[in-house]
């Protein structure tokens, strides 16, 4: 945390541009888990670019602290600042326009306020599709999206936000409007300021508003759960399904048996597909060129999988209204996981190859702690887990507060001994500052400090998150 | 230039590791263009990132600008420095090994040295492909292909040499190993200094190893060569391709008429499918799941391209070896042009759908110019044109010497006011630093600055390029 900022107020209200300021509403300063109290001394939402700089500028000149704000939805607190001198919590709701589409370009220059949703609607107005899909994408915000460099259940076939950004266009900590929204798929032409923001969560500058990747539609879409016996399973089927398929396979997501007890628990209403509850199941999504059939495809991949000894049991999608019920099974499971209570929450990376032995030592290493139950889930398809810690039935998770802070700590050390992330695709906020700090290069960090240093020297912008 | 820095010389050579230095050959002092003469008081090869470090450390006590070097295939003059106390160059060529293949996880580990023809050979004896390819892949080197970001034919599917990087290995200026050689596809742990490295052409540390991303070789290929009667013909083409075959083009390469009669004045024995020569004709090439063909995509889109009026004639290659000739002709339009002698080349880049108004409005503004050649040909679907301009038959390139930087501005301008760029994959070396004063966003360059000094208070890494 910067020293010597002070708190925002009536001086520096009156030195903003006229008609940014909101009313501070609690809506400003609250995150998803409850962790973080959110404070605010003022709410400014600019209108362009140039009222946003204008903003940073003052506050610049007034040593305030700037939050900036997309949909709230992060779920490490990057989006609230609870310590030091009450900050200008700056809101990019008003900055929410899709500037252009160029459908033969494939590009689509949008605001940083737009939520995911919005973009992805638009995107499909046009007869292409914006990649990159979120369970809280009605409510998340593009330029939270690019700040946390947000991840989802596409990033196998498209990447995380990163991949999908050409250009954006940031008000840089001094205050000024960084204009790069190219529309350009090569453009070697200085550093990569681009990506040094994408993923910075506003510690240096805020993103007003980015051109983005859209990607045709494929001819021929499926969706199918097949039963696999164990993770290591998964990923042989994984390994299966791109060589036979180069580049088609658009989402690999691991279910375990946990995730569909907790859904047939906390949400019953959820329809399963298999009658039984299997330990381990897939759902893989592909999308094929005009020519193929998908659900060939999908049975041929089965074949395959039953061949190989890799799956049980499957079920094809013979609808798309039953292909999104598998995708609403998957995107239900953190819902559930609300309603029973974590003790502890892990968005993890590992190199593929690593997964199922982390999962196997991390299963035998909490068979001798506290009894819980583990509902391990996630992107497969990009080594991202989320390795979720609950208590066991009947007991509360209260009892797990002395414990809580030690399992995350030596599962965190697990991961990071197998080359893998304690952060996979939530980033650092303030909920992992710590161990930025512990398990960060040493090299990488004094380097990420000379440039917030080099950047953002009165430390204003968004202090406390990513360094402490 | 930074002031202040020193020739490096024997008391410097004293204070290397040993054995780490190699002889002043000519070999470590040439660009292929022929343009800036390379100095070197000191050639250094580290046989691994800690003798780098030391390397660097020794140069930043001293203050000695290095000059790090790869395979030296570089067009922009960022390999070599002409001015100032002469250099140590420290070259990467011992640091050429494979580390590791990580078959399951798509992934390779390779250090800087390591030439692009064998990163792909040792991917190919994997069973995957490394997609990225040069002309100049038999020299150039990972570290410079990254330093530089670089392109090349597979960058419309596979992205561009940092879209094929997961992590990194450098020194940076002050002489320490950052190591962030991670294997993961997902990692949201702090400031992106991997992208901020790559493309930075080693102003910003040395890159000694990488993490590379292998991708499954497609269960089937094709190559086409089809004529068509305009840029915009093949850009609809293009469009037309992709939406047909989801993500499955690999390669879509604009060839003009000019370039094929080059190569029949310079490489008469290069084989041409044509015998008239068309005045545009585009190479495409398909990489398609199991359970297509090729061949009969090719004809698709063939058949589909002529009901559309887009395409006049065509040639669909029948064997692996007629697929490799017409890429050959694409490979060797270069060094025709090489042979003929090119007044002024631009790497450029444009929005899609900015490409076919700029040829169009580049080639009226130079017929109203000295009499002169054109041959504009390259990376279609990225974009990416190289326009080149050569004498007019039977004069000679000198008599061109007082227009040479007045036509290239001009077409510079054109393709800025467009929203493109002025150097698109090669980079900005020494050639292009005036060209990113004039051109580049103010704000975008302070912050470079910024960070450049953050980083590299010295100033002894590489310079005089990209930031002048």
């Amino acid at each position: 945390m910067a020293a010597g900022l002070n708190s925002a107020d009536g001086a520096l209200a009156a030195r903003l541009p006229e008609g940014v300021l909101r009313e501070v509403a609690p809506a400003y300063l609250e995150e998803p888990r409850g962790r973080w109290p959110g404070r605010a001394g003022l709410v400014a939402a600019p209108r362009d670019a140039d009222e946003c700089a204008a903003v940073i500028r003052a506050c610049a000149d007034a040593r305030v602290a700037v939050v900036p704000r997309g949909g709230g939805t992060g779920l490490v607190g990057g989006q609230v600042m609870p310590d030091g001198p009450a900050p200008l919590v700056l809101s990019l709701e008003r900055m929410a326009a899709i500037r252009a589409i160029f459908p033969d370009e494939g590009v689509m220059i949008a605001e940083a306020g737009t939520t995911l949703q919005a973009a992805r609607e638009a995107a499909q107005a046009a007869g292409l599709q914006f990649p990159l899909s979120l369970a809280s994408q009605g409510t998340a915000q593009l330029g939270g999206v690019l700040s946390t460099n947000a991840g989802g259940v596409n990033v196998l076939r498209h990447g995380n936000a990163r991949a999908l950004c050409l250009g954006i266009e940031a008000v840089l900590p001094a205050g000024e409007v960084m204009h790069d929204l190219k529309r350009l798929r090569k453009d070697n032409t200085g550093y990569d300021l681009r990506d040094l923001l994408i993923g910075a969560e506003g510690t240096l500058g805020v993103i007003t508003a980015a051109s983005l990747v859209l990607a045709p539609v494929p001819a021929e879409t499926g969706v199918a759960m097949l039963v696999v016996e164990s993770p290591e399973a998964a990923l042989r089927l994984l390994g299966l399904a791109q060589a036979r398929m180069a580049g088609g396979v658009t989402g690999f997501e691991l279910i375990s048996g946990q995730g569909l007890r907790f859904l047939d628990e906390a949400l019953p209403q959820i329809r399963q597909p298999f009658a039984a509850r299997p330990d381990w199941l897939v759902l893989v999504e592909i999308g094929l060129p005009e020519g193929l059939s998908a659900d060939a495809a999908l049975e041929g991949l089965f074949e395959a999988g039953v061949g190989a000894g890799l799956v049980g049991d499957g079920v094809i999608a013979r609808s798309g209204q039953q292909a999104a019920e598998f995708w609403a099974l998957r995107e239900h499971i953190p819902l559930a996981n609300r309603a029973i209570g974590a003790i502890a929450s892990h968005d993890i990376s590992l190199p593929l190859s690593e997964i199922a032995g982390f999962i196997r030592d991390a299963g035998d290493w909490l068979a001798g702690q506290e009894e819980m139950r583990i509902n391990c889930f996630g992107h497969l398809g990009d080594g991202n887990l989320h390795y979720n810690l609950f208590p066991a039935k009947g007991r509360d998770r209260a009892e797990y507060d002395a414990i809580r802070s030690g399992l995350s700590r030596h599962l965190h050390q697990m991961v990071v001994a197998r080359g893998g992330s304690f952060s996979a695709e939530h980033g650092v906020g303030r909920l992992k500052v710590a161990d930025l700090e512990r398990w960060g290069d040493p090299a990488r960090l004094r380097a990420m400090r000379a440039i917030k240093q080099a950047l953002d020297p009165a430390g204003i912008m968004n202090p406390g998150a990513v360094l402490g």
